[in-house]
């Protein structure tokens, strides 16, 4: 049975049941943990589940922030310092990932808390996960201001990038699946993948094809 | 073995894998529909990998756009109508819903061409999509330009939700997974998901627990 809720039911539901509610709604997320240090080099670790690409030339991520304690931290280093890595997790470590979304004193190290394995690279200054597989390095770009509910988009754009080898396909996209990327979903929900199929560029008058067999190099 | 991409190897990449490059960095990507009509009701039906949580109240998600044929339709009747829907994709219409990003003319509908059917419910002006399980009316609020790379990102207030009701928690949440909504990579790969686990609210100097057990009423 389909069920139908409009906009007085959703805000007559109790608080935190609009929020995983409304959470679910927007689909499978990308998670990731955001490395950083502040200017006294004390590191910050913390997950964020609104990484977004916004474009490839330049090579821009975005990320939603919230006025929240783990957010806050992540924030303040990353303009600080102009500095940040993006951390795909895998199916190793995303209980520990999620962990970091406590609300840690600020001289608190996640990386401590949670036995996750700061490492520092090609003198970039702020910290990668050790664990986990594509690992990338940002600088800060654009700070937008998102006035209908007090949140900010931080842009940054790509300036290293670190993954598997044998992950990525001879016409550049890298196979997360293969290298254990997960999703998540709503707040607390974390899903592996299982690959339906690559399809060919769509064009009016021509039905696409799997492009899965000339995949590999 | 990792392999290391710095970003002046990145900038030297073919433009197109560097387009699929950096658009799997992302991560996996919330995938769906979306639906608009024009002024004088013609239909629009473009599929989108940019839809992110914005915030839960009032309940907002966002959409990335970019300055290209299929997206501007969809842009185009939003602005024109105030109106639009976020349709879910699962795993029987992906392959029409990768067909929607085809150059198609304006005066084509994409329901046709695909033959996706249009579905117009509880008076909303905007049509969603019949053979989608999770289907949301949204308002147009917001509309920010991204200068850094000519896109922009439109805010949308959700007003109705239609679900599959065995798909909700009793904490609200809805179990994408359940209700067959797929996920995404790139340009063109499309993925289902498997649930490793729902863990519980992080808190500092407590271990989180799995919350799977009191998941259904």
């Amino acid at each position: 049975m389909q069920k139908m809720m409009a906009i007085n039911d959703i805000m007559a539901m109790d608080k935190q049941q609009r929020v995983h509610f409304i959470n679910s709604l927007g689909g499978f997320k990308s998670v990731a943990l955001i490395g950083t240090v502040d200017a006294t080099s004390l590191e910050n670790l913390a997950i964020f589940s609104s990484v977004i690409h916004i474009g490839a030339n330049p090579p821009l991520i975005g990320l939603i922030f919230r006025p929240s304690p783990p957010e806050r931290n992540t924030l303040s280093n990353l303009l600080e310092t102009g500095f940040y890595t993006i951390n795909h997790i895998n199916e190793a470590i995303y209980d520990k990932a999620h962990q970091t979304s406590a609300r840690y004193e600020k001289e608190v190290s996640e990386f401590d808390v949670t036995g996750l394995t700061p490492t520092y690279k090609d003198d970039f200054i702020a910290p990668f996960v050790k664990e986990s597989l594509v690992q990338i390095g940002m600088v800060f770009r654009e700070k937008i201001d998102i006035n209908i509910n007090n949140t900010i988009m931080v842009i940054g754009e790509i300036v290293q990038v670190y993954f598997p080898e044998n992950c990525q396909c001879k016409d550049g996209f890298i196979d997360l699946e293969k290298a254990n990327t997960i999703t998540c979903s709503g707040l607390d929900s974390y899903h592996t993948t299982k690959r339906l199929d690559r399809l060919s560029y769509a064009k009016p008058d021509k039905e696409t094809t799997s492009i899965i067999s000339d995949y590999f190099e």
